[in-house]
């Protein structure tokens, strides 16, 4: 069912009649009612029971979680994160609430924007692949900022966790393509959602106060990817979490809202997305969680370069071609690597994350693309940036988003060529536990006891032990 | 210029090989550069002096303060902002600011959404008539609650609150009627920008931070018309106000942004509108001041019922019909009065103001449409509610937005005809000083120290002064 936008205004407008008029407003209330999806979600999330959770589902959740943790550890010194911690400690109100990798203390609201902030900076939280959410950092950012000043077990975080990913990720189903395609940074345009979602659950919430808390998220629901390459970028993921917990809080409040924010006339589909199903909010509601979906980048930049990445490195691997042996690099790539990560002039480590130029380069320089890969340093190497120079990306609508076509072209004439069919980290593919504790310990450091409380987080009693196990 | 939404994606993802591909993109970047309109406003509001004002300009800011504090005195008791003020005291900051019309102590941030919400739920702010924007709320509701808590003379601060309402105008005139159409509430939306703008120019930021904040304004804007007749509405005036003043706070701090947060082409106006006109941004701006174009409405409902209310209570005053004796009401109004206020069973205050059936009535009835005729005491005031139920709308396109034509039908078989042809606070009929001080005494008391402080705000020294007047 695929409703183009403004497809109901037309009947709201009518010249044809006060009789006419009537009876089409009337049906329309009628489908709304018997159709509302923002009460559906509302009613599961209300009544949904952590015993109803498959057990690879919660399996799923510590993944994303220990991910996320590993990420927020990494990025908590970014930049991005001081600057923000400097500019908002002045507004901070009851310092109750811990931050995730750092001793600071701040109120929950402002604690959720700056673990927001940290665990998305680095580029390197989870992605679904449907709907390019990444789904962890607006959820769990508010839920750790609200754990660290309130008893919650393991299991009531998992649920809650849980609950926000699955709003979340089906209000992004039901608004992409057109909605990203638009401009808008998805992340944070469903996140606020989840987050509301996840914190609702938490405060109990009645099915109307939750209702409540969806209409507050939905308007304030914003992030544009003209931000992308600035510390903008990275407040999106705080942004969400902030709002979506202030929504709960809100709403808990008895302060009302609309009661249709997502699929109402002037609700956050319509208004958002030129094309959209809102059938995919509640199809296998229950049954079909949406964290089965989830993948883990690994490396710290835009998940669309990967593959090229991963063709760089394999090549590098093989043949070890001296940088400035190399005359020409060609990337086959999907139309959408253009559209996303087409910075070619960069200067900065932020900037590298989106460049396909610079993917390219530091596959076959380095051979590996952590950390230090998308730093300051690495954009300024100068063998990085002499391969940078050549490289040529082309947008092939052949290629898929997890496939690159390399052709490096040496200084002797000879061509090296290799097709990646699958990068690493996708949904055929998966990073296995293993390989996701390697990634955290790359980022964090050993930290092994913040991995082991993410594998037990469901025999936690208190949360606030795992915030406080990432300050060391 | 006219832009269509998606034109210029079409040239970021070309296939029509590579050299075409780049110079595509540098031309791009030239154009932009060349036309930046978000760095013309950022370098127009840093490089402003109050002296760039005339008298005429320092008069309207002056008429729109004294309106927006009399709605702020007005609206302080509503359930709306004793809900938000229970549910946020929680997480306020250091208590530096004050409240208008309310001795609790906030942030400044969280005193900016109270005074926002106070300011706007009675529906009784200006509007300026080319983009439906109340502008002064998100504005002043920011200023007011720095100013309370920073000494920041009279002038300081009419010349912030004109560089803010003209930045939210001219965004707001880019981008209706298509983001207004789309459900965007364009008062929170354009709003951001205007707070952002205001407390930015009393932070005497940077030309480069004044980009940022506008940047961070961008991608914080928010708010949609499906929450029109909830709380929600009147808290995206507040909400505005915080996210403005806090896009000035982190831009001050050095938080980046993207720079080309209102026109790139994942920015702001590409984002939210189908159709967008960036000249409307620059052009005569220093000379064509949009506050010339404000208006203030006499009731304390949607602008759009407003001519029906007029044109009923000249009926009423000159025939006086008796309720009963009424027997249909036929009101043809512009179809834009269908789309915005078509609430027809009604049973609470906060409906009542988005009812055309209602507007009819209480016109009719009562002869007068003051705070009292918006209460659900009124909603449920037999007379009233036996002639709403006579009322019929009908779209007509040959009937402007400030007209209605009423046909009123009696019992006897008479028929009184009625046709407003421009209703009173319209630019062509606008209330007069005297008038808008009626207007204010009529919903927050006598107060004449307020009164004063207004008109004289010029000499004030320390505009907090303004603040506590209106605490008595």
């Amino acid at each position: 069912m695929l409703f183009h936008n403004q497809a109901e205004e037309n009947t709201l407008s009518p010249l044809g009649g006060v009789k006419n008029f009537r009876l089409t407003v009337y049906n329309l209330h009628a489908r709304r009612e018997a159709l509302s999806e923002t009460k559906a979600l509302a009613s599961y999330v209300v009544s949904n029971r952590y015993e109803d959770m498959p057990a690879d589902v919660i399996h799923e959740a510590k993944r994303a979680l220990l991910n996320f943790v590993g990420c927020a550890i990494g990025g908590s010194r970014e930049p991005a994160v001081e600057t923000a911690i400097r500019a908002l400690d002045p507004f901070s109100g009851e310092r109750t609430a811990s931050l995730l990798a750092r001793r600071e203390r701040f109120d929950p609201l402002y604690a959720s924007v700056i673990n927001g902030i940290s665990g998305h900076v680095f580029e390197y939280d989870d992605t679904t692949p449907m709907n390019y959410i990444h789904p962890t950092p607006p959820v769990a950012s508010a839920l750790f900022a609200y754990a660290s000043a309130n008893r919650v077990s393991g299991r009531e975080f998992l649920h809650a966790f849980l609950m926000g990913f699955e709003v979340e990720s089906r209000i992004g189903n039901a608004v992409y393509p057109a909605h990203y395609n638009a401009g808008w940074h998805i992340t944070a345009t469903a996140g606020v959602f989840g987050a509301a979602a996840a914190i609702g659950k938490l405060f109990r919430l009645s099915t109307q106060e939750m209702i409540w808390a969806f209409g507050l998220a939905a308007t304030q629901a914003s992030g544009l990817r003209e931000m992308f390459g600035s510390m903008a970028k990275s407040f999106h993921a705080g942004h969400a979490a902030r709002n979506g917990y202030l929504s709960a809080v809100l709403a808990k409040s008895g302060f009302t809202a609309g009661v249709h924010g997502i699929e109402g006339a002037r609700g956050f589909a319509p208004v958002v997305a030129s094309q959209y199903d809102l059938s995919k909010i509640t199809a296998g509601l229950g049954e079909d969680f949406q964290i089965r979906y989830n993948t883990y980048k690994p490396y710290p930049c835009g998940i669309v370069v990967q593959p090229t990445i991963d063709g760089c490195i394999d090549i590098h691997r093989e043949y070890k071609p001296a940088p400035d042996g190399i005359r020409a690099v060609r990337v086959r790539v999907a139309p959408l690597v253009l559209d996303l990560c087409n910075k070619r002039d960069i200067t900065q480590g932020l900037d590298s994350k989106y460049s396909i130029y610079h993917a390219a380069a530091l596959g076959l320089v380095r051979g590996k693309a952590g950390i230090l890969e998308f730093t300051d340093e690495a954009v300024n190497d100068p063998a990085i940036k002499h391969v940078r120079g050549r490289v040529t990306p082309i947008a092939d609508p052949s290629i898929t988003e997890d496939q690159s076509d390399i052709e490096v072209e040496l200084a002797n004439g000879n061509v090296l060529h290799h097709f990646v069919e699958c990068s690493l980290g996708n949904l055929k593919k998966p990073l296995s536990d293993r390989q996701l504790e390697e990634k955290f310990r790359d980022q964090s450091g050993p930290q092994a006891d913040v991995i082991r409380l993410c594998w037990n987080l469901d025999q936690l009693e208190n949360v606030s032990e795992l915030v406080s196990a990432t300050w060391s």
